[in-house]
């Protein structure tokens, strides 16, 4: 790339952990998905599944960014384990109100991420890159508004 | 279930290493689907591409099995890592012959894995598992045989 | 058929059973479907209806394959009444969780009905009756567990 | 509904008795369409499944018109025995030409029934319902033209 | 047009205040859809946008219905304004219980007012124009059925 | 049909003559559609292309109406010109605005017997067939519209 | 056209009489395809149908080809009637045998008027016209195939 | 958001100006599309009909803009009439040429309202907003370009 | 493969066989298809061109079965007819009831074929090739519901 | 080639100056629907954009038919310029009359083109290229006609 | 046909051959395909499957040629192997390169076969056929351009 | 525009001359797809073809985005040699390999001129420009990995 090495090596950085981010908050979506009870099930099983399906699709154009700029990208799922931000929730039992307000918070701590790695991006002039990042920006605050809204007086008995 | 606790959660048990299996898979094809290189750049590289897809296909119908034999399923990152048996490779290269010997042995283990959870749900007389493991058992040795012989014959400086 | 009449004849009125099943299931999931009520009034509307549209779709495979083994199937309301095991419920008013639980358990003894039918088909070594019903076995356990989850917590006056 | 509530009892009175009767003459034509045989079976098996498929079509939308007037309709298979006027026909062999002329007196009396019904929600100027059943009433005519033409000049052994 | 012009004119009357009502109508549910909130967020979310869709598709059949009788139709925001009869609703915070209960008397304002149109159209003869009011008719008494079940036994604390 | 033989034969009478003027209006459609010029060319050759596509498409409802009621209809080329009401024109050369303008009296002339016959099956109780004529109205005012519209300001020339 | 005028009009005096051949011919499928009878009604009934649609869809390709040739073309039911070389069939009543070999001889005539035509456009080297005519001459020796097969051992009581 | 409270304030108050704007542009482009008149009429009644689909498919986006900016939206008519900067024209008669010269300043006006909604977005680092304006300013300059030269050299006379 | 030597050319050398006589039932089938003759031409052409199409969409599969088992498979014309158990029928003429009649019993001796294969396949545990089998033997079993159904009470004349 | 080197240089000559030909006559007929200004602008805008397309399509089968024929093909831009004979035309303004008329010229010159092709073609007996030809002449006398009816009686002061 | 029976026998016995001949190379070509091994694996087994594909097509349509002319057609998988003239390759290994060459020559035979079924149908002037084998002579020579091309500097191991 | 003639003007020639670059690497693409050789002609033959058609789509949104700005854009194949600044490569015998590099770096630069014109348009604020540029900035980084990681370790032999 003509935007020289340090560049491409400092928006590539940011760009993976991108990846291993949507990687996780993929996974944890889907855990809560497949978890979901309580008489809104099908309702936030099929929130969930849209959401999961988004941040699943930006996987696959964050990793090529990072080959098209000449630099490596994720190899395996203890490479995303390390590079990810996202924290793992195993727990047994997750309330769906525990459920929603945690995604909140993912999801918001997702976009702050994306504006972050815009932000390097940009320094270098890679507007190809930010014009990615732009659209993901836009998905990632969607989320957070459903999320929100949905977990607005949700009832603390978990349904 | 009318199958009983002890059934399921021995059918689970397996069904679930196997979804971890196929996370794991999944992200190793799309390392090398990624880090391709070599004139047969495009071929491999959409092989894999198709292989990761199908391979990707496999996890949500899988977990929802354990859901409906009403077992827990895949949770995080973290739970992938612990359950998957497919070996993590970081190297920094990878000429595209190992690449796909790699890829042979993987998916021949996988089929093997998958025989195996067949025998414990078909012990357990749960026929609607094992209806969808035939399935993937028949996709997995397509994918052994297209890698097997796409690496006779390769060249072993990498191209 | 090369099976035998015997044969024939016991899997047919497995399988001519479970179409009248089929029958009564999807009319009762109507039946709810359009008498749904409260604030999830149409996420259930819609849960039920895909869930009819799924049952529904069983019953013309299953009457052809009676006719397939040479042996008669269903005739009309009259003949579905005398064969389905699933009861009717004509109550006036039925709360919404009341709803999805005798749903549950309607489909409970669906898939119960069916593990019998696959019993009665393998043991006649009709293996494209078997495959048939390992699909239906695994739709009736996913309905089971959607309703079952739907159902939790589930607030007694209706709603 | 703004129409008084003898007016939509009235109305869903008919209503619910021509779902009931689509669901019996549903039932018929499959029933044919599966015990078909002779030299015409398969233009005469299509025949009669493109018919049902029609007849099928209708029961939903007659069941929802009840509910926005605000009235029940169809509960169970039993409910629908007891409202449907199309007798059962339960023989073990029943000539083609024999089913022929028979789905044509049931269709004939179906159209008789939707003009019946259609005078009765014309005299309480519910205009969404006629506006339905003039639908109906033009395929009913159809289907009765296509079964009386194929039955002219049909040969009394059967086939 | 053959109706003469004083027929033509009293229905395009109708028509236009119809068209202006749906816009309003419209512009309702889309803010409702728009400020929806509480755990049955994503579900109504959906539900208003079904119905602001169909409410909208109502718009140009109706104006352009004007034009074949050939008469002038809406204008501008401020000739809709004029002519609608559904009131504005500002308020800062609705609760989704009386989001469901303000659309359930809308909509049906708007079919006594499409019953009132047909009843001109139909006086003058102009069986194309009832002919389309029909569908509307059938279709606002479908939202009012779902409004009004969903809105009953609602929560009044807004969730 | 239950509708007894006179009114049958009345209404297919009706019937068939529309059936015999849309054939000859598509053809007079189409004769201007191929022999068009001028500046407008290709705009009034797309604009008669879709009307005579739309004025064919009432074609085989209209004949198979007749069919439906038991009646004979259309035979033959000769049999549509003694039948239909709209006269050939088989001048050398028209205008562009000459042919627009002896569309808009065709075409006006069209939706008056559509008019007609819809009185007379109206006062038979052929509530299926004035269903029908009820869009063919509204279709045949549109085209009106389109073409009385373009036609105004027309360049007497020919452009 | 650069042929000159004499090849041109030809050209276009063939093309156009086969055009009206092709109306006339595709009434007089539609006339058999509505009035039809007999145990075979379904499968002649759609015969006729699909070949009156392949019959059809030759018409405004061949008038445009003589506006492309710069000739004027078809212009009304009476110009068809004046050109075509097609007899009508205005038969009260007609069996289906009869039908079945009319439309042989009919088609038959068809192909020979093509074969005409190929050879005085082929004779003035206007091979986009002879391209265009060899797909027809291929489709109705296939419409002769299937109707000359259909008519064999074909019964003279009309069914 | 993580943009701060008086940034997206500010941001919402110009996103909704041009939602209310859009509405209004959308009502004048119908406005026109359905009041064409003249030679050109289905040309320009299809090219306002393209235009109007295009402005009104940036309202949704751009009122879900606000509101995943947690700031709320658009109302109701009275709403938009009180925020949108596009006036109305309820003339009786508007010529075409004046149609297309008066959309001609309106989308010149609302695309200097973008860009400078533009600028307010970038200046509080709102790149997600920015992305979506950027598609929309090329839209509505290009509703511009086709306006502006479909006016050059019109006829004052109307047509 | 993990299933050995032995048992991968055991199962491969039923496969291979069975997809021979899938090739030769295909031809015969097309051969039919193409001679047939008399006045159920057109139904009993597209039956057996459906049944041809069924049969043909078999052999990949069954071959590529093979392939992935690590065995080969079919090479040629002469290879298909030394395998093939399905006898040639060369006769200039075949009645269409000696057609249907021929076929029926081709069909259940293929039939018999895919069940000894599926008996075979899983004394080995191969259960992909058994899930496979599975499918084929319903859809043969159909083939000769159809065949049997329209071959009763044909005429000997060979219509 | 079967048809001897000497036979495809010629008949490949023919074809890469077509190939050339279509390549200049896109880019002017582009030209023009770029410019495109006036009263009929969005008409003939669309009108050029599809005959561009139409006269892109074939580009590709052209050059490919060269190297069918063993023979090599276009190169670059320069020998686009080197071998097309259809002239730039890079007037900074061009009246919509005179884009038409200059583009039926060129459209007629490409005609002689393809006729002359074809002799060629012909000639040698190769005749998968005159198939091919045949269609584009059809295409280009297509063109032509379209062009020459919308260029008569234009404005020639530009509009 | 009229076009003499000495003709139609002569046309259709070439038809009949290239039936077979297609048939063989069909055969051939998936027996490449499924046997194909080495690095290229993907890409050769993919192109084989599409000329595989291209072939099949081609061997209904001649088929049904041979029927129109009221001939017979192929019988059996004897009947192929005793018409076509393309040899079997039934060596258990074959070179990538030795298929790619072998099937050069293949289709270049078929080619040749092509072109002189061209002279003959030609000479008897029926140009349906003709019209036919000109697409199928321009597949095949492409097929055979992309086989030659791709077989050039082959590695003679195998791969 | 609102943007001044200098900014408009500045931008346009950037613009244009992109435009000019796109085609020629267009056709330098499709001349590399047409001159393959070699065992990787089918892959390389597709990737270049997938690659000239995503640099095809680029043409008409830039060269319409100068029509926007109101400045006029490429007029014929003269202009296009004249503004591109990718050479012509007219030799007789590329081989793949230097092919593949020659594209390598014509993409390149080609990216570099994207980004030195994305300059331009962001100083004069044009960000309905820059938002375009974007897109094909991601693009062509795109096509110049594929290409350099197929080039990687490639035979200097031309294979």
């Amino acid at each position: 790339s003509d935007l020289g090495g340090n560049a491409t090596a400092a928006i590539a950085a940011e760009i993976n952990k991108l990846a291993a981010d949507a990687f996780a908050l993929y996974v944890k979506t889907k855990n809560f998905h497949w978890h979901m009870s309580g008489p809104h099930f099908r309702d936030y099983h099929l929130l969930l599944d849209e959401q999961s399906a988004q941040i699943f699709a930006t996987i696959d154009p964050l990793a090529e960014r990072s080959r098209k700029l000449g630099q490596p990208t994720l190899r395996s799922i203890g490479h995303i384990a390390k590079l990810s931000r996202i924290k793992d929730n195993d727990a047994e039992f997750v309330s769906p109100a525990e459920m929603l307000e945690e995604l909140v918070s993912d999801n918001k701590a997702f976009t702050a991420s994306l504006r972050a790695a815009h932000e390097v991006a940009s320094s270098h002039n890679d507007s190809a890159t930010t014009s990615i990042l732009e659209v993901y920006l836009d998905e990632s605050e969607r989320r957070t508004w459903f999320l929100f809204e949905a977990s607005r007086g949700a009832d603390r008995t978990g349904h």
